[in-house]
């Protein structure tokens, strides 16, 4: 089954094709496809958005190969998640939170066996993660690769928090590069209506589309990553509200 | 056949990682490889200059994704392109003007069996293209997607304008990495001798390598996407000139 | 067996498209990999760097498409280099100085039935490079694209000067995404105590993981490379010491 990289490596260095050489050579036909390697250096938080706003859309059995790893060589623990049909393999230490569920079996990565040898205490990505994901990706059952463990790293959950009747406090959880601001509100909320807070700017319009919007004007929009987000048709959202990831936006419905 | 993917989505969010998932989900041994991610946003003329550049260079049977698409949702068609022997996905918004000639066929993608639910509304390069795209290449007749139609749109033709008898006014096109301005005149001119104006400049030598010419001093040469470019050895172009994109260039034969 | 490839061609232009269209016309199931288009332009010793940090982690028999090209079109030679059971494919500039060694061998790539047609003077990534990378791929021997030659080009050595009896000056030969500054210094050095000066700038600890180090201070590490790296806890070495590529740095051993 394919395996998709997500990682705070970038792309001018050699980390993210040392990875992929290290598939090839346990797999040489093996289908590696990049999710991002643009990660914010370090930012667990963005990774788990990006993988939680995309990992359904991959074939089930599909390993994702993430590292995002301040804490590598430090005795933070390696782990391999099946959720949903899915495989994760990647450091413990929340990057997998928005893919956990009650159903997820969790190992610890401990059998040395499927390392790349020698293991350096900085490159975990080439000599752990890679080659445990290719090995997964050719068959190789979840529990040779270490014991079940119950409680991986979460994340605080962002998502809502209700400070009146109808009203929440919720966070600017990702900007793309189109400028549209991702919320931490679920879609479902747009089915009634609503009126949104950021900074000084009250958004009133709700639209189905970028294109209905007059231009220049913020929005809200049902996201295709499934929260309510804010747009601005011919313009940047981020810019004109000056909002940043982590920003507050309450929602009040009608 | 290999899909190739050409986006203005860039490569730090979770759109290509999704249109990805998408495609893998139909056929998990697909060849995809991307083109470029990085067009300007929503720049279609970008897009379609880069897919003219390079569609030829593919094996017959290629399907080529492209998504720019500022009208997402809108009620702008969805068309598939076939061409010269290749296949284009994407929206009808004039993304396709050079690819298309008078033996093109052209179908409006409106069955909505191969398209991957629920469609959201404004992700449609991974709810309807990508799945096409994916259909397209496994083999499915493009005729199961829709009707065929007659008027796709084209962007207006800027190559050349005649301005005097052997005198014509051309527009800059594509500035690559190096900072080489490619211009709209064809390549062929370049076999009687010219000079070019662009903004204050006069630029009176030509050379067939970048290594032969002088350094700093701007030359034009015969690119290898088929047009004359302004280069400079050991530096950019665009910077010296000030030259951008929809800069005017004048050429005038001796 | 894959295709690696290795580029300054950044990626919002037509060109690495251009490339792997070529290959695919070869083999429509070529595994094409991408280490890295964001050499800086021209920049021969950062593309032979990178290279030499993530060829071995590669499969035997893996191609290597690399293409840090300023004299294009000149009469430098074009050669297809056989080391360490690996091949790459480039021009004769000094790219493969740090794969070369007593056992390797050289051919020069002059057999124009493999290339691609018309042969552009601009691009011969495209045109020449890159459906060589693919014959080989696919097992045309090596000796069917030219003859031996003995003589390839390499980069001067900047790996240590000694300059006293346990006192070396080294270079810093690449900074990474994360500001990590990475030195000439063989990661053997490390073996003994040793203090580095780099500028105004004495450091004296030295940790085995970025994590067991005081926020905010460099320290010295056996870096992923192979060499001796000078890197910060959450910062950038690079900026906190003002360092860039080329700076020298001295170690004195204990």
């Amino acid at each position: 089954m394919p395996i998709a990289l997500l990682t705070d490596f970038g792309t001018r260095d050699y980390y993210v094709g040392a990875m992929k050489g290290v598939i090839l050579g346990i797999d040489p036909r093996a289908v590696i496809v990049d999710i991002t390697h643009e990660i914010e250096p370090q930012n667990i938080n963005a990774a788990a958005f990006i993988l939680r706003a995309c990992y359904r859309d991959f074939p089930a059995g599909t390993v994702f190969l993430c590292v995002v790893d301040p804490g590598v060589g430090s005795d933070r623990r390696r782990i391999i998640v099946e959720s949903n049909g899915y495989f994760f393999v990647g450091p413990d230490n929340g990057l997998f939170s928005f893919v956990l569920n009650s159903e997820s079996a969790v190992c610890s990565i401990e059998n040395d066996r499927f390392f790349h040898k020698p293991v350096s205490k900085t490159f975990h990505g080439r000599d752990i993660f890679a080659p445990v994901a290719a090995h997964l990706s050719n068959g190789v059952a979840r529990g040779e690769f270490g014991p079940r463990i119950n409680n991986p790293a979460r994340l605080p959950n962002v998502d809502l928090r209700q400070i009146g009747d109808d009203e929440f406090e919720a966070t600017i959880i990702h900007i793309d590069r189109f400028g549209n601001l991702i919320s931490s509100i679920p879609a479902e909320f747009a089915a009634r209506p609503f009126e949104l807070v950021i900074g000084n700017t009250r958004v009133t319009e709700c639209h189905k589309t970028y294109a209905e919007a007059e231009p220049y004007k913020p929005f809200a929009i049902a996201g295709s990553a499934g929260f309510i987000e804010i747009s601005v048709n011919s313009g940047s959202a981020a810019k004109l509200l000056g909002a940043t990831v982590c920003s507050t936006v309450t929602i009040r419905q009608k």
